[in-house]
This record gives C-alpha cells, structure tokens and sequence, in this order.
C-alpha cells in the first residue's frame, strides 16, 4: 500500500511562496502532539521521497529522522551523504519502475512524502491511502500539494481527527472499484 | 459578517476541467441530506454571486431558489431576466465598495458565492467565515476554490461534520487579531 501523511495549509499547499513552511508551526503545540506522526509511521517499512524533500529535511541540521530505508527520487542528485548512505539509496525512474525495485526488497507498506513524488505516484492512480492534516491559514500561493492529471480518483472517507482545537487531520482510502 | 458555504473536490477546485460539477453529487444521497446548507441560508439575509454563478444557476433550468435578495456582480451583463428583477440586482465594483452599497440597504449577513467573487473579497480579506464542504475526489484540474493573493489569512477552526458517511464539512472563522 501507498500512503501519504502530509500537511497542507487551508488552499493545499506545502509550502509558502518563498519555498518556507514556518506556518506549519503556526499553531502553538506545547506538548508536542505529533498528530498521528508515529501510528502513522509505524504502519509504514519503507519511505519514497523526491529529491527537494531530501534537501529540506537535510537543511533542518538535525540527526536523520528516519529508522526506515529512505529512497530518494532523483536524476540529479549523484551521491547521498557518507553518514547516510546505509539508510539512504538514490533511485530513478517511473513510479512503477520504482515500486517494483522495493517491492523485491520485500518493502510493500510504502510512505510517499514530497510534492513532486506524491503527484507523480497520483498521476499513475498508485496512492492507496491519503492522510492529509490541514492547517487553518490561507497561503495565498506557493508549491500545491496536488497537481493536474487525466482522471477523476474516488476515494472514501475513513476518519477526521482534530488537534490543537484547530487543526483537522482527514483520513482517505482510494475506492478502486470506481473512477 | 462575509460567508461562505461552497463544496469542493479533495484537490480544492469548485468545477472540473469542463466547468462541469456534476462530481457534486457522486455520493448517494437518497434522503437528499442538505449537508446544512438550509441552516446556513438561515444565517444570510442577502447574497452576493458572480456572472459564473449566476449563469449556472439560470442554466440548471429550475424556479429561482433563493428567497433572499441576490446581488449579481458583472461588468457585462446589461440587464436581469424579467421575471427575475424583483430578486436580483446587477452591480459592480470593487468589493468595499458593494459591500458600502449593500450594508445600505440594511444587508449585513451576507452569503458570497462563486470563485471569482470569493476570491476577490479574499484578496482583500473581506471573508469572516468559510464553511467548505469537501468531496472526496479528486478531479486533477479546474476551478480553483482559491486564488493568489498576497497576505497569509489564518483562520480558527470551528467544526467539523461528516455527511453521508464520506464527505466533510469544516468551519473556519477568520483570526482577525493575527496575520
């Protein structure tokens, strides 16, 4: 199965104009509720990102978030860092292509993280699972989380959560039997 | 106060890629659930639309379905339906300024429907409450709900509701004390 977990602000995008995503701290948190973070992560064995996610989660300076296999999309991307490069693998290729080669690792519950990838995967109807925490601001613009393809995905409602008494968390399953 | 009560796809459009919304009523709804838009109309004592809007309306080729007055904004349209002119009014302008002409004729609660309009009182963060109705599909292209503008616009969240076991409904009202 393929999933998202993703943030989006009120008119879907994942990050601002200027590539930022200091809004998604917004809401203050002062327990540090993870909103569903490690359930979500623990119905997951590996991770698929596109290269601008890597770069972002590199920028933050911190220790790699990861206890998963990491693999990065990207086509111009040459190495991975020395310090990553047990958890991290660089790959190309179409969406399918790309779940094939970690389907024979024997990965099959698969977290889809990035704008780019997740619209890719979307594109060739391969997201099964869409968990989408919407923050209550309007951006005005920036990187949408969805982009334009050919044909109408259903998908059925399985949950809301709320956090923070602000922020809603939706919880989708394509309906493979429709359009 | 400024209102709106609009339903749009997953991927956040009011109309497909053909200005078609019969995605709208993907989801059966034998008992014809009005997903709380008689509550909403309750709260309204006049609308404002777009030329879009109200052309669609005409087109769906059924009575008129308000009861309260609608205040139809367009620069080329000359003249209402006859039979209609006792119910609707042209008007045009900049947002301040119809909401001036408006609130002097004793019309405070207002309900603004339709992209190009909602998005032009955005931009000028003239939008108090925003009840949106999300369908659990995704149409990978048309309409926006949203636009670009400039400032950020956060919002508080007031409510979720679920209906017919699959689409949401949530209700924001505007932060006017922050950014």
């Amino acid at each position: 199965m393929n999933k998202v977990f993703i943030a989006t602000s009120l008119d879907g995008y994942i990050a601002d104009k200027e590539g930022q995503i200091d809004w998604l701290h917004s809401i203050p948190n002062p327990e540090n509720d993870d909103m569903g973070y490690n359930k979500f992560i623990s119905t997951v064995d590996a991770l698929i990102m596109g290269r601008t996610t890597f770069e972002t989660v590199l920028s933050f300076g911190i220790d790699w978030p990861y206890e998963i296999p990491v693999f990065v999309l990207s086509t111009t991307l040459k190495a991975i860092p020395e310090e990553l490069q047990e958890k991290v693998e660089l790959t190309k290729g179409s969406p399918k292509e790309i779940l094939e080669m970690i389907h024979s690792k024997g990965f099959d519950e698969l977290y889809i993280d990035g704008g780019t990838t997740i619209q890719g995967f979307l594109s060739q109807d391969l997201i099964d699972q869409l968990i989408i925490t919407t923050i209550p601001v309007l951006l005005g613009g920036g990187s949408p989380l969805f982009g334009t393809f050919d044909q109408r995905l259903s998908f059925q409602h399985v949950r809301s959560s709320r956090y923070l008494d602000c922020i809603v968390q939706n919880e989708y399953l394509r309906k493979k039997n429709e359009s």
